[in-house]
């Protein structure tokens, strides 16, 4: 079964929510619009919408992450769902149950959708497999592999800005090796149809399969930048280095830390993103990060529109779905 | 005050849920009706209804336990309750606060309902003694004393496969010494009119008194499931066993672990039960646990109608007598 | 800017609730008022208001505690609101992100309110400094500075029992150096236009600038509570307490701990009150603790209308500068 077959109904609809690769221009498109319908519900005086009433999502976080947590739970609350935070690292595994009695137990409680993060690549693909036909499973992060809903606002960012992805080129620089956010920004840029898109990095830090992909390679970051309209930067996941793959923090910044000097290349309308929390200093200084060009808290905003959609799409499906039966 | 004193209201309803012992037919029965209706709940698009609108339920864990604790939560929050989760380990009693300084603390916040899980025996019963009036207790696990809606939800497992009680041969197998879940199973199976109730286990596991309580004691295990209709499997409380009371997990499964070839004397149209989390080559074999005759994820379903079914009836009683007061 | 401008909107309306200090008698009284409103919301059979239905408020505990974070999520929930449970310790700030980034990214969630408990002194006002016009920020207590709404449930607890302030004598005991519950009621005993306001602990304990603040100064409690028509114990800081300020905690109960024989100079009719939870034989004794004078469970209910008084305030004035937006 390939991938966008596991993601898809029998309808073409989303199902589950694991990877950016195998999806379609169409349902790229889709997700960004539905999102742009979402935007005006943080700005209501009720932030809510009926859509996923009564229905259950359950966060499981095999790796912490308050932040990314958040902004799924929100989007689901605006949704009107109910949320159930497992944080599963001090629950039912430390008992010895394996992965798959917890999830065999959660679909015994009628839980709708699951929010996974997991350190291991592919755990969320693992869930969707052997989920129930009636739950939808969303990829919150797994291992170095993917992280789709991050890619998929920061789409949604570049959109709103640039229009259109064809005449643009994005550059996207730093630990592209360890990125599960790099690897699913690609897949989407592609499958979005962008011009040119470009990965700018050490050469430890740029593996080889990349250029599969069908991306430039840059290792000077003032050269990578030239006339880009859109500069993403990477998280340095100091946790998940392995080795001494670089000399030490301050020869990074001195290397591939964005400064205004740094970004003096790129088009005077560039746009400056990271999907944080930044390290200041690490992989650019706060002149960038604060200025003008950043659009890096409008992507925390963003998230949850596009959160929202995600999931409203995964649990229509359901929804369509569980109608199908009822009249067949 | 005999025990089911402390737990019904004048009218006879149920006030707080502490322990099945002193609780008699007719009740245990509108228990299992009760929540025969709520089964459908949690089938529908909107798995709510509004029984417990606007009222706060605290789960008061001492001891830790994600999944009683989610099947609570879950309970609660279709019911429409608010939920509060006092993890209490970490909290007061470190400031050096007494138990009865956090309930007094709870009750002037107007918590409603306490669902309390202790290490120590008769917790849930301390905290019923002393509760305001307006306020019930349900014990979700006290010592090796009683975990009351377990062995409702496994009555009600029962009872939606095999009917009428009075005909059946139930045997519970394991650690009885330390089980709370054994104890409160026992006096269901008496209260609901079993046929024969059987406990299996080797010697150091299976304390004097329980012969008092009306069951036949087996050592083997084949002969102790000879012509069951049901054969429920306790969890080996690894963590609760003080002393050398087994040999090894190995030595136990051999004589005690559940496989197709001990299930050969039951009846054929056995069903295999176990509270969960399971320990996999220890209590039963993965053949079983996963095999036709398997109910144990039917257990964790009807959990929450269990619990859904004992909070409306504990909050009902609640709200007559609130009632009561506003006609006096 | 005066900090008591930081905290209203032009129409000097409630914006932030911060500090007592600054607060005119007009405001402190409006929110004993409404408070007032709101307390007969815990006795309803549904305990919800929807004042701030599809409010996104975030508890920001940089320093435990569960029992002040309960009370304001129970304010919140019987508003109506979503409540957003982070803690951060364990959080963003591990993964060396600023505090300013964290309510950056907050804000871009679109909270409307943080409710920030800190250890360190100023935590509140700095949020507020820095918040986006529409967020409203609650100090639930910042190192040894401020802890208003504690102050403000004692104050509205005082009212319910003593009527008008302007004849009382009030007795703060304990460990006032390290109190931000005491600076705080002396702020609001003050606003209120107290009668006397008294001081009562050793020398060691009593820091020199308190004189400033129009109360009297005793260091004998039998003194100190003559004619007092309410006492009000702090609770002994035993983990703020940095070097030997005290004896042993033996020796305090025996010269400020509070028992009926030390009570005896007091009014007939005099009050106890303590912030809880109580150090029991240490601030005072059971006899004290759960005897007829004592108010303090009293007080954990009113802090539940006072919140909610405090948090509708805050959120009317958000959307009264909202509805104004849009008007001009």
């Amino acid at each position: 079964m390939r991938r966008d077959d596991l993601q898809r109904d029998a309808d073409g609809g989303l199902k589950h929510f694991l990877t950016i690769d195998g999806l379609d221009r169409p349902l790229l498109t889709e997700i960004l619009d539905r999102a742009e319908g979402f935007l005006g519900v943080s700005e209501q005086a009720v932030k809510k919408v009926p859509l996923c009433r009564g229905k259950i999502i359950a966060n499981l976080f095999f790796e912490n992450s308050t932040r990314t947590r958040t902004t799924f739970e929100l989007a689901a609350k605006r949704l009107s769902a109910d949320v159930l935070n497992l944080n599963i690292g001090t629950s039912s595994t430390s008992k010895g149950e394996t992965l798959l009695d917890t999830l065999r137990n959660l679909e015994a409680m009628h839980v709708d959708m699951f929010v996974v993060r997991h350190n291991v690549s592919g755990a969320a693909h693992f869930f969707a497999q052997h989920a129930a036909p009636h739950i939808s499973v969303i990829n919150a992060g797994d291992g170095s592999h993917s992280h789709p809903t991050q890619a998929m606002l920061d789409m949604f960012t570049i959109r709103r800005h640039k229009g259109d992805f064809g005449q643009l080129t994005v550059a996207i620089v730093g630990d592209i090796l360890h990125s599960r956010v790099a690897r699913s920004q690609i897949h989407a840029l592609r499958g979005l149809g962008t011009g040119e898109v470009r990965v700018i990095g050490p050469r430890t830090l740029i593996p080889a399969p990349v250029e599969d992909l069908d991306v430039r390679i840059f290792h000077d970051l003032r050269e990578g930048v030239r006339d880009a309209d859109v500069v993403i930067m990477l998280r340095l996941q100091r946790e998940r280095m392995t080795g001494a793959l670089l000399p030490s923090e301050r020869e990074y910044f001195h290397l591939y830390g964005l400064t205004e000097a740094q970004l003096e290349t790129a088009k005077p309308d560039a746009i400056v993103m990271h999907p944080g929390p930044i390290n200041r200093g690490v992989e650019m200084d706060s002149q960038v990060a604060d200025g003008p060009r950043s659009v890096i808290l409008e992507q925390v905003s963003n998230g949850i529109a596009v959160r929202m959609a995600i999931m409203s799409m995964c649990i229509g499906s359901q929804n369509r779905r569980s109608q199908g039966e009822g009249d067949g």
